[in-house]
């Protein structure tokens, strides 16, 4: 039985790219404003803000965090620059608890410069993740591994499809989950098996469209129902995995939706999730 | 173990949208005087010579033809629509007999305008692939499925994985194999898996390579060399699932390779192939 979103608003979050121009405290008064209760910011804005202020403009406001973007990048060159990519991550893990997000979003990596190795790049991230897990544990902040598209294997992520970020989680064990973006995974022929084999695991589930045709490999992201995705049939999945969280709007649009009026922003999405997610 | 190529020109082959500005007959002539003896011609050009011709200049050159470019395109929003793509799948059989090529491509196509059923889309290419098969097997030309970049699902093709490909020809039986391209499969974390299994049915194997950043999705492919694949290992894999045909160069490229002179794109085709493919 799916849930009934058509008069919701309490289960949409807004991820802070989609409203580009706004700072942290635009991010959280705007979504107030539209009767919203849910973001996810990236650390640039919050690290803008400033960890502590934004902590209590989350609280002030009675903000759930759905997730903060983004922990990874872990394959590097040399074993100075791995560390140097831990680091990073602990501070993220540390940003993440600061707010009370309830997962930090990984976003893995692709290849190092220069290298042709995508079977050593992916070895890297399992060997990262597994030295970072237990201080994200301590924590208390879940690890959400995000498969991204094929079409950034290089220069993004070397996790490119569910199954990939399941058979970490089965191999890292318990602190360790995905996130599950529409855009990254609508093609996917596994996709059905993969979300319910992900079950409990899903800790987050991103919404959005691809759009026909898409003219930008990165920025050109459409808004649910402005393309192919069969958004409904996605959702149904996630929620018979026993999914039960937040439907989280994460849209790059340099040519449309960035350029727009953030508040009409959060006033369509507010219409598409209680319409065609 | 591996063929030698590095004084190779026999095994190369070079697909006519690699050389975009010319002719067929320039194609045939350009690649003679070159000392290649194999090419893949698209239809567009090879029904500009005209096929009766194309075939005279094929067998007066002693070309081999590796593939024809292509049929599929199969998914359609009704029944005329899917038997009109039936009859121009024949017409491509027909054609490829004309010419002698060793296989006819299928790009099978993606989406009906207006459609998200991705899952109905792929059993319509399952569907109207059982249909056309017979007339194929009795002209004697082996359809060769050749699965896409995931971020063609949409718009060129549903068929994305070689999983899927392997999946269909064990559906389908004799006739139907797969073309491996490495710009659509090299991000596949179930690739060696998926070469090895699908073995003797590689009907064509075809190389270029991913640049980073791609600036567009569909015109600006790689040179072999230029980009971050790691031809070598596809090749090996290749070669070890029992491929001993050509390995044919199909380079989209609107922005560098095809605002050059052919035949300096040709003199660098020979040299990646001897020494980066």
């Amino acid at each position: 039985m799916m849930r009934d979103l058509s008069h919701d608003r309490s289960l949409l979050s807004i991820n802070s790219i989609t409203v580009k121009p706004w700072s942290f405290e635009q991010l959280v008064e705007g979504c107030a404003r539209a009767g919203l209760s849910a973001i996810s910011p990236w650390r640039d804005i919050l690290l803008a803000c400033g960890i502590e202020r934004a902590g209590k403009l989350v609280r002030a406001h009675g903000m759930t965090v759905t997730g903060l973007c983004r922990g990874g990048m872990f394959p590097a060159t040399d074993a100075a620059g791995r560390r140097a990519a831990l680091d990073d991550n602990r501070r993220a893990v540390d940003e993440a608890a600061a707010i009370g997000a309830q997962c930090l979003i990984l976003v893995v990596g692709g290849l190092p410069t220069g290298s042709r190795d995508l079977g050593g790049a992916r070895r890297q991230v399992h060997d990262t993740l597994a030295e970072l897990l237990p201080y994200a544990r301590q924590a208390g902040i879940p690890l959400a591994i995000e498969p991204l598209h094929p079409m950034y294997a290089a220069d993004r992520a070397c996790v490119n499809t569910l199954a990939q970020a399941n058979d970490l989680c089965d191999q890292l064990g318990d602190g360790v989950g995905v996130a599950i973006d529409t855009y990254h995974v609508w093609w996917d022929p596994d996709l059905a098996r993969q979300i319910a084999r992900a079950g409990r695991r899903i800790l987050a589930y991103h919404v959005n469209d691809w759009l026909v045709p898409t003219t930008d490999l990165l920025l050109d992201r459409g808004m649910m129902g402005d393309g192919v995705i069969d958004l409904r049939a996605v959702r149904a999945m996630v929620e018979a995995a026993g999914y039960r969280g937040h439907c989280e709007v994460e849209i790059l649009s340099a040519g449309n939706w960035w350029k727009r009026d953030p508040d009409e922003v959060l006033r369509i999405c507010i219409e598409r999730h209680q319409n065609v997610v």
